[in-house]
């Protein structure tokens, strides 16, 4: 494995111009974090293609820790993924059109895998730094758990040595004032910065097992 | 298996002096559904315990059917858990003062298990008789998910040929007036009658594979 | 004045086919309350025509009391409003498509109006009936919040010895599971009740003017 | 009247130990906008006092214009009030433990005023630089309203002619990750910047009272 960290975000949707996921990745694009380079990859937000894009750059990258990253529609603090489930139940279409419901995302894998990223300790980290964050225990039906259930079904089936999670955030506040709606966001600056202690806790502790201990649920 | 439909509700906790999904349990107990009786059991709101008073009851009733039934804070319908996960990170400690964090329920499980009840089914079953439902992602990480974990646990390990759920319920209209408090609730009558439709759709189903399309969630 | 209760309710907006508020209103038509007559009234979801309905009626009836009833997206308990300010700021159109932003209802008439229904007293009743309720402190700027403030202007200009009032209720949950939606609601059983007790208490509280203490918002 | 601005903040509360609206004014204390100098003032959470020392500020500064700030569990934007009303109906007690009920503010006085800063253009501004933003019904029955109400009625019953209004602000991000809460917050930069946007609108519309069209609710 490179020391690469392999980010991702996802093509804008549901009418929406710009995806803050995606903003955020092009913009740490080829960042330095103690030696570890970040390569951003935009990810369809497209049945099926959005794992053949994930599973092309890991071969192409062999990144040491994929950090995805996904939009979440009302949540109110940056959200470390625990779990990504065998599960396709789209509640809106796709941008191919495509809505399964009901469906497996392999019909030959497991429930469920656990996110491999170290996320009490980002949790912890970010709440150190002035950052509201919390670990949640769904990740929904649609393409965000689909490309955390894929990638961790990937690397597992292949026993890459590669951590790998998903991060969802709050809305853009600037989106959100541009809509004139009313529902739970963070500046441009503040989500940014969230990733960015992602990305550092996850470097530290993949060479740094220490147990976070205390609850921060 | 026997004809037996074992209904379960958690003992009062979090310093409520009752528990709806127990006051459920009691109001159906003995009750025969097509020839398939209802078996009322109260589960403890305490780590291991409550999965001791689980396995004892399947060994004893030998059922065909277990829906076990618990409250959910905040939730305005009623709702279908698609999957346990094999999670103990109690948000409050049980009744015994314990709270495990981050711990697995069986280190040696797999991550999660699907619900075996067909909760697609029921969910159509009760918007069809006017009770809003859905199908939620997470059962949390308290002794809900760990009942519902445990037991799907449990039967696939001895191998039992029988169907498992676990149902989250709004709270009590009649409790929160009590509190005066502003969350949502729904009526006794409404809970329970939502818990016979359940039991009611669970039972034929069992016979009855037919797919039930479209989205619900 | 007549032993006369006005009850109104609105026609269905919004894309709706039924409103709550009117089933309420003509559920409880001739009803008798204490040789109280309940006379049912439906009010057009329309700038200016919604208040000509209410003077016309208030004129052909003479009633003791005026309940008037409105559905409000996503509150989960029976609200009884405290005031009603002299505001038309609609979020979405009328039913004949107009939308006044920032008008007064009427130019020459004051900031707000409070509610002169014993509301405390009727929260009070509907919770010791074990039916959530509470005090709210807006009505909105749309429909509801014109028939609450232009009532209590009209009977104050007129000095009518009427009491006047408006009650927001939570979604009906059979309309709420017919569309597949997650949000709070009550069956039409609890919201009918929660109107014959606001009813029952309006009339009592006319002759009883007893002070209910303790806080109940 | 002076080319003063009063930026009010209160006195923490509720078991925090500091209030981001007193951050913010403490923040702008002396600053010059236009020649405008912002004179920041700290109210208690106590009932009367808070009024006393709003009087003594308007009587010491004579400001042109007063902006008070507080503080709004929950609410995930910038929230201009529209209207405070003539109540004190407090669901917690204030600072010195006093809890009223039900009580007028001023028993002689009217219902309710509506703020005089000029609250569309302020939404306007603030989406138009990226901050969510919107026209709020109510600023609720504790020392926020009673601030709001009691010092419009001051400046009516006196005559003098100044603008007034109140902001309520959603929580401090860092004050939420500290209390490893899940709940709506801004970061501390967009909430000092969301208050200078109010000043400097507040200024420019005294002077200059174009209509602002458009629904911004």
């Amino acid at each position: 494995m490179n020391k690469i960290i392999l980010l991702t975000g996802f093509e804008p949707f549901g009418g929406d111009s710009i995806n803050p996921s995606l903003e955020i990745a092009k913009n740490l694009q080829g960042k330095d974090f103690d030696g570890f380079i970040v390569k951003a990859l935009e990810v369809p937000v497209r049945d099926t293609k959005c794992l053949n894009v994930m599973e092309n750059a890991i071969k192409e990258y062999q990144p040491s820790v994929i950090i995805s990253v996904g939009l979440a529609w009302g949540r109110s603090a940056i959200s470390l993924e625990r779990i990504g489930i065998n599960t396709r139940d789209y509640p809106i279409p796709d941008n191919d059109g495509q809505q399964p419901i009901n469906q497996p995302i392999d019909p030959e894998g497991p429930a469920a895998y656990f996110s491999t990223l170290p996320i009490r300790a980002i949790v912890k980290e970010l709440r150190d730094s002035g950052i509201p964050a919390y670990i949640s225990n769904t990740a929904g039906t649609y393409l965000c758990n689909q490309v955390m259930y894929g990638t961790l079904n990937y690397i597992t089936k292949n026993q890459l040595p590669i951590k790998s999670g998903f991060i969802h955030i709050p809305y853009l506040s600037s989106q959100i004032a541009q809509k004139g709606e009313i529902i739970p966001s963070l500046p441009f600056e503040t989500l940014v910065n969230s990733i960015e202690i992602a990305i550092k806790t996850s470097i530290r502790q993949q060479e740094d097992i220490l147990l976070i201990a205390g609850a921060v649920n």
